[in-house]
Parts: structure tokens; C-alpha cells; sequence
């Protein structure tokens, strides 16, 4: 049963900036609710970069009302100009009375600046209902701030015994079509979308987000270090999204040029022979793309990990077993030489989506 | 909340019936429940082999109690006379009125008859009730009855891509506490434990039951073609338990007479160079090994999975991801060449063990 207190109304707050995961770009996501006098007077969320904030939205619609309420806001709100102007002013003008914040500022620089303006005009604010609820919300965009670099997922559809297909590389269908529907809520929430570019020759994806609703394509990451993707590939004419090529300099100039001229982006990155995906992740970071979702095979999840690129990982796991020595396995590389240095994933979660097991968690890159 | 009715009861009998689980060897386990005008007035489970069913000991508890009452049983009432006397028959001599059974004889020979005599001699029968339940915890004995091959279920640890070790083979630790502390249970509950040779030479495990009280040490079987054991491996010597070993025609008769000599038992299984695994349970079946937990390497599983002869997977599944094109796999065979013809597990359970996920199923054969 539910009970009315802060963390009540906070929920409502999260539950309005998880609806707008995937259409804010490099922006958190943030939800506002007001309150006064035991009702709901303001709603408001954080839509697109560049628009108003969540508590403007908030303070807007609750008018008058918001004088003497009390706010909940999922993240700090900020006390610098930027394209809006600073929220924690527009909340002491509004004469409101009371701020919860769900979490700081995830920017050290700018942290608790925020709160502090408001305390120092008089109102009572209290930090850190549902914080850690707040902070999973916005891990993309807390990786992103502080690091410059896009958050990265890596997402599999591998059987019980780790492959990703058969020995003759057949892998219709591992997953369930349950699983199918939420990689395209992953697509969604993520600004761009990576595979490598013998996925592009093998399967020719559009890698569009394809829901029963509208949803956002992501941007189109291929790693192609000698720009081999085909001309007729899908992705090079569909018009669906941008599509960028990460290469080496062991590309062709001619190639660049042609594939630039038809509207592609061209990342060189590095000398070769292989992609140097930790400057690619940077370039991507420079471009604007916060959050990468990876659907490549296992050499590109493999390499991703051996660089210790990796934010999340969600595995789904089919209910099967199909052995073959040279069967291609979901992380393929060079592996480490003790069970102990193997990449140890924290706050799992396991779910049952049909018969596929869904395991999600966070590689832990300090331990090792 | 409990609600008093018929599966009230034979819950209770299926738990009496669970808690003998390991102990009746190639029998089954069943539960029996007297209740007459409301009250519980006998119990009965049947606990080893040669010694009285579930029914005759509740109604000998109950005495003249039994005189009118309902019995609950998880397994139809035999009609036969074997070791002892056919329960029908003390069932209609008690002049019980009615009997609750969960499931019928799986053997088809004599499936029905028990009900049939109850049913001519003016006993109410009812049939099915917690049917599902009480077939699952005997699947062990249905398949050793109707098969004569034991029940063979393969424990696995691996890494969430499926590697059983790093590339340098080491396996410490994969599995955590708890999960360790789960295959115990699993030993108690077979009558057999098999491991390939490599694993006694890598290892040397004495294979026994140890928990938190005294358990069932099932009978040690090693795969071993050659009869390369070591003289010294401890489960040659501890007499904790039988050994014995599945080996060919490869393995000189010298060997063979000495190992003889120190009470192992020897099986030949097929002119080699590998062991014929089917032989070789169709041979543990005929000395009465009804149920074999297997907890060899991936080649093993991987052999037993290609010839089809695995009822059960239990994989426990480590939140680590450890690459290694070379890393031991939890299942190594040619495997198959195309993913519909991927072993299927079915009515998969996913359950999270501290940080250990245990996924388990029942391979579907026919599917395939």
C-alpha cells in the first residue's frame, strides 16, 4: 500500500524523468513535482536540450499555487546560467518553501551550489530521498559529465553455454521475441548504437529503434577499420538516422571521400590496423554522443572490455546448449590469466522474460 | 494463508516424501497422511529399500484410528506382493474409506491395478491431486523404472560466458559459498557422482557429502579409458564411499586386476579409445546406480549432452565475464550446426544465490 510521505511524491518525480530517458541528448533527465497544502499544483520534466528545465515546467504550471509548497526535484537545481536561466533563482522567486532533492549535482565543480543558493535564502531543503533510485537514472549522463566519455552498454543474446551462434555461424533465433522488443527500448535510451562493421556485412541492420510506438533511432556507430561496409548497406541509404564510421588510417582517402560526400561521418581513429576504440569513444564523446549501446559480436564486445570501456552489460540468455569449439562466444578475446581477474559484475539483476533469463550489471574496474 | 483441504494434506506428504530424498536408492520416495474426522492420525514415508512402504507405516501409526479415514499418499498404493506385502490390500484391511493419490505408478506394467483393487473393494479413490509436484520429485526413480539408465543430472559453474576456468586453467573461485553448500545437497540426493579422469588427476576430490549435519556419500564414478587414476588419489583410499570406474578394452588387464584387488570396481565400457558412455549407464544401472550427479569438466558434460543421455542442468553462473579463446567451456562438443537445433532446456528455473545466479532445466530430446 502506498504511503503518502516525501519519498511519494518523489517517485512521481523519477517516474516523469524515466519517461524522458533517450530525448534529452547529453542533458540529464529530471523530473518536478509542487506541492502545497497536501495537492498536487506542479508537474514538470526536462524534455530537450536547450528547453526549460524540469522546475521551471513546474513553477509554470503551478502559478500562485507554488508559493509556500514544497518542490521535489530529482537533481540539484542549478545555480548557473546556461541556456535557461538558474533554477534555484526562479525557485526563491516563487517564494516556495521547501526543496527535496533526490541527488547533487553529479558535476564536483558545481555540486551543492545549488542547494546552498536556496538555504541561503531561507528555504528548508533535504537532500538525498530516493538518491541512489535518482543517481541509476542518470548514470549515462553522470558517466558522461565527468568523464567526457559515452556511457557504454554492452548488450548479448547468447545461449547457456556463451555462444552467440552456432559453429556455422547460424543464430536464428537465440533470443525470444520478448527479449527482441526490449533491445529496441535499449536502442531508445541511448544515443548511439554501435556494432562492427562484419555485422553490417553479415546481417546489412538498420539499426532503427522499432517500437509499437514511435521511438528515437539512435545514432549508427560502425567500427570498420578499412571502411569495407558495403555500398548498398542499408544504413548508408535509409535516411533513418546519422550514421558514423570510426576508422584507421589504413583507410583509403578515396573511400573517406566518398562515403563523407554521401553524407556519412568519418572518425579516424588512430594508425590501425585495428580501431583505436578508446580514441573513437572520445571523438564520439566531442560529437555529442553520450551513451553508446553495443551490438556488435563478441570481438567487439571483447575489445571493449579487455579496455575496460564498459559501463553496463545486459546478457540475455536463451534456454539452449550448442557447443562447438570454434562457435563464436559472446566475449571474444585474449581473456585473463586468473579466475580471480576475471571482470566481476555488481548489483545484478536476473528476470525471466519468457524462457530467456535476462542478467544485467556493472563491470567493477577498480577491483582489478 | 493454508486453506484445509485436500492439497493441505498431501503437501505434507510430499514434504515426508522430499525429506527421504538420497536415502530409498532405487526407490521412490512417497509420503503417506491418515486423517479421519479431522484430525492427522498417522504418518508414513518410506525410507529405504527392502523396509515398509509410506502406507503401512501411517497405518500402523494411526491403528484402529484408520478405521474410516482418508489416506493421502503421493504414490498409487502397490498391488503387488515384492519385498512386502501390496499396501491395497492393507489399505482395504484397515477399512480406510478413501485414499488421495497424487500420481499413478509410472510403471506402465502395473500402473492402475493398486487403484483398481481399492476402487472393487468399496474405497473412494481420488487421483492427480498435486499430480505435477509429485511426479517432479520422483523424476529420478520414473526414469530409472521405465529406462533402466540412471537419472543423470550435470552441475555446472561458469562464468557468464560460459568458461569453467581461465585460459591457464585455474577455477578458484568461480561458484560462491552458498552455491558450493548447494551441491552437497545435490550429492546426498543421487546415488551416484561421476568426474572424467583429468579431473581426479587436476583435483583429486574425494567426492563426498559434506554439510552442517551427516549426508549421503553417493557412489564415486570415474570416466577413465585408460585407467590413469593415480595410485595415490585419495578416493582409493578413504573409504568413504564405493569407486568405481568406467574404463575400455584399452586399459591393460595388469591394471585393471590391481585396481581389482584394492576394491574398486571395474566396468568396461566398449573397445574404446573413449568410454562408451551409454554402455557404461546402461552397466551403473544394472548394479542399481538409479541417478548420477555429473560434475566432470565441459568435455564430459559436453559427450553426455551429444549423446543425448543428460535429464538435468544445474548451471551456476558467476557474475564475471573472463574471455580466453582456449578457456575451458562448460559444455565442449563439435555442437551443432544450426541454432534450432540447440539442446532446449525446458521449465527453466532462475534463482540468485548471493551473487550466483542457478539456472536449471530438463533437456527436451524429442524437439530435436
Amino acid at each position: 500500500m502506498e504511503i503518502i510521505n516525501d519519498e511519494y511524491y518523489m517517485k512521481l518525480a523519477l517516474d516523469m524523468a524515466n519517461r524522458s530517458q533517450g530525448q534529452t541528448g547529453v542533458n540529464p533527465v529530471v523530473g518536478a513535482v509542487v506541492v502545497r497544502d497536501g495537492e498536487v499544483v506542479g508537474l514538470g520534466s526536462h524534455l530537450k536540450r536547450g528547453t526549460p528545465h524540469a522546475e521551471v515546467h513546474a513553477l509554470n504550471m503551478a502559478g500562485e499555487a507554488a508559493k509556500g509548497g514544497t518542490v521535489y526535484v530529482t537533481l540539484e537545481p542549478c545555480s548557473h546560467y546556461g541556456a535557461t536561466p538558474p533554477c534555484s533563482e526562479g525557485l526563491i522567486k516563487a517564494g516556495v518553501s521547501r526543496v527535496v532533492v533526490a541527488c547533487e549535482d553529479p558535476n564536483p565543480q558545481v555540486a551543492g551550489r545549488g542547494i546552498e543558493l536556496l538555504r541561503r535564502n531561507g528555504i528548508e531543503v533535504q537532500v538525498g530521498v530516493l538518491r541512489d533510485e535518482a543517481i541509476k537514472l542518470n548514470r549515462k549522463f553522470i558517466k558522461y559529465i565527468t568523464t567526457k566519455l559515452p556511457y557504454v552498454t554492452i548488450k548479448t543474446a547468447s545461449t547457456l553455454d556463451g555462444k552467440i551462434a552456432s559453429r556455422s555461424g547460424d543464430s536464428k533465433w537465440i533470443s525470444n521475441e520478448v527479449a527482441r522488443e526490449r533491445v529496441h527500448t535499449m536502442r531508445h535510451r541511448h544515443n548511439g548504437i554501435m556494432v562492427g562493421v562484419e555485422t553490417v556485412i553479415a546481417d546489412n541492420p538498420s539499426l532503427t529503434t522499432r517500437l509499437t510506438v514511435p521511438g528515437i533511432s539512435p545514432i549508427r556507430i560502425v567500427v570498420d577499420s578499412k571502411l569495407r561496409i558495403p555500398d548498398e548497406a542499408t544504413m548508408l541509404h535509409d535516411g533513418a538516422a546519422q550514421t558514423v564510421l570510426l576508422t584507421t588510417a589504413q583507410a583509403s582517402e578515396e573511400r573517406r571521400d566518398s562515403l563523407t560526400k554521401r553524407g556519412v561521418q568519418i572518425i579516424v581513429c588512430g594508425e590501425g590496423p585495428q580501431v583505436d576504440l578508446r580514441l573513437g569513444l572520445e571523438k564520439l564523446g566531442e560529437i555529442g554522443v553520450s551513451s553508446v549501446l553495443v551490438e556488435g559480436g563478441g570481438r567487439l564486445n571483447g575489445s571493449l572490455l579487455q579496455e575496460k570501456l564498459v559501463d553496463e552489460v545486459i546478457l540475455f540468455l536463451a534456454p539452449k546448449l550448442i557447443g562447438g569449439l570454434n562457435a563464436p562466444g559472446s566475449f571474444v578475446f585474449d581473456g585473463f590469466e586468473l579466475m580471480k581477474d576475471a571482470v566481476a559484475l555488481s548489483d545484478l539483476t536476473v528476470e525471466q522474460i519468457g524462457d530467456n533469463v535476462c542478467i544485467a550489471g556493472y563491470p567493477v574496474w577498480d577491483a582489478n
